[in-house]
């Protein structure tokens, strides 16, 4: 990572760190009297320990060279970019900073588009798009299957994605057909898959709806949300009294732990088979858990919210397109 | 809280309440096969024991119902809405969900204008805003004063101000001067005030700072960024050799944690004095401390990225508008 403010450097690469993910070198290029951020990203370019570059930028000194550079980057890897100055206010402050001129925010989105380069809104959700570029394959397509036992995060969550310029496509007949041999007769029937409560008597149900996802050739990635809830019940058991409380860890939280583990596992199987991103909804993820790391060190990233993953499934398909339209 | 999902409204109230927000009644109708989520809607209209009202909602069934029901709730109280069903993979979902028709998205946004409904974009964004309106008092307009010692966070914050249509009025040459007296004379010289690490020296330049700015007639809410550090030094001191922490912890811990209360106290002071909302950002505000709860506790809400702010901010501002139309 290179930044144009120490703060912004500091903030992300320990945040990144505290959910698991490590940064190799970070540079805190401040107002840039000797080196300049070109000359950060040249390296980066070729160095072989870098699997994403990242960067917070509030002014370019030499538009060509900084394009010939970026280019460069996203031949290889991901490039993010967080830019500060995009709007006269917030310029006005950055001249002020670190003198560096933020120039017409249009510009600067329109060289993105050329060169590859995403562009986030805040040090979090460039955290977030680290995660799924460190851990997800390639999307070969922006059209995303949903499955939950949760309806309304469902909804959210189809929302989200067609905010976020994704499609969900339809399910074909054969995987209805599949869905209806072992989901309980009032499913969804259509994609986001809501397998319902119902799935709390044939745990198997999630796993096997994942995989007619999975299988289902127009579908690029999925999204799942159900499977991480040991946290919440941790929270919960935290704020009960004490003489339930162990009545409740070991009744709840422990059968709960157990549930996920085996379905957790189940899912790890099928995304290894299918090669496609899978991601997962969890809750009260910045707590950490067993099961989040499960996941993690799994290739599945875990996020909080339906508009973090549509945000980073949109960002992994754009870069996916670029280097389509290159060739690579 | 009313919410047509079981899942949003369990997930929205515990983690509200693990930020210290409690909710004294929440109802899951679910898909409302007797009660509406307009008859709840009357009964928290005029219940004293509710201060915010929340709801989650995929689809209402009798509109008039509840565009009267809502004015009713706005007129004494805000109303936060979290709507399912925007998209049309969404609506469909929804159709399957709670069997609710969620209709045209822009009639739904039409209403919220007319009854002073705000709507946001997932729960944390409802718990953020929750937390907004619980603890600040109303601002008088849109226009926002920024103080940091951290160049790049006051960009940034400048930036989502105005992308959420806040506005960052120019400093007075009262402030200027004033400012001059006791700031480093290479200080931002205008809004956002970044005072620079030369601050270090002087812990009183942040406080009469912000006094500057609450003083300015034309600012009606501050954002300050700076005080927040002792999670970010405690998760460094978890990350460091066994033999250097105690070293740390004494050093470099303490001293921040008896830092930051010094300035939050001379804070809350301004704040009681000038009656103006002040926010502050600070980070890993997630792992709570000592000094997010004290601020808290004294009614100056912690965010943890410019973009949580301006939302927030934005909603609080265009609710203020609303009830001014209103002549309340």
């Amino acid at each position: 990572m290179i930044a144009q403010s120490a703060t912004i450097v500091t903030l992300t690469t320990l945040m990144a760190s505290s959910q698991g993910i490590g940064f190799n070198k970070y540079v805190s290029s401040g107002n840039e009297a000797d080196l300049h951020m070109e000359d950060f990203l040249e390296y980066y370019a070729d160095d072989p320990e870098t699997k994403v570059v990242a960067a917070y930028i509030e002014g370019v000194r030499k538009g060509r060279r900084f394009i010939d550079a970026s280019r460069e980057v996203t031949k290889n890897k991901p490039f993010v970019v967080l830019k500060g100055g995009k709007t006269e206010a917030g310029a006005a402050a950055a001249s002020s900073h670190t003198g560096a001129l933020s120039g017409a925010d249009m510009i600067f989105d329109a060289m993105c588009v050329q060169t590859g380069i995403m562009r986030v809104s805040d040090h979090l959700e460039m955290i977030d798009l680290i995660k799924a570029f460190l851990l997800l394959p390639r999307p070969m397509g922006k059209k995303v299957g949903i499955v939950s036992a949760q309806g309304g995060m469902g909804v959210l969550m189809a929302d989200a994605c067609v905010k976020y310029g994704l499609e969900i496509p339809k399910l074909t007949e054969g995987s209805i057909n599949e869905l209806n041999t072992f989901l309980p007769y009032f499913w969804s029937h259509r994609n986001p898959i809501d397998v319902t409560a119902g799935f709390m008597g044939d745990l198997s149900a999630l796993t096997k709806s994942l995989e007619v996802l999975l299988r289902q050739e127009d579908i690029h990635s999925v999204v799942c949300l159900p499977q991480v809830w040991s946290p919440l019940f941790s929270t919960i058991s935290a704020q009960i009294s004490d003489e339930m409380q162990d009545l409740f860890k070991s009744i709840s939280v422990e059968m709960m732990e157990w549930m996920e583990e085996t379905i957790i596992n189940d899912f790890i199987k099928l995304k290894n088979k299918y090669g496609k991103p899978v991601i997962a909804i969890g809750t009260f993820t910045q707590s950490g858990s067993k099961s989040n790391r499960l996941l993690e060190e799994n290739g599945i990233p875990v996020y909080e919210t339906p508009d973090q993953v549509a945000r980073v499934m949109s960002k992994m398909v754009e870069y996916a397109e670029y280097l389509r339209g290159k060739d690579i």
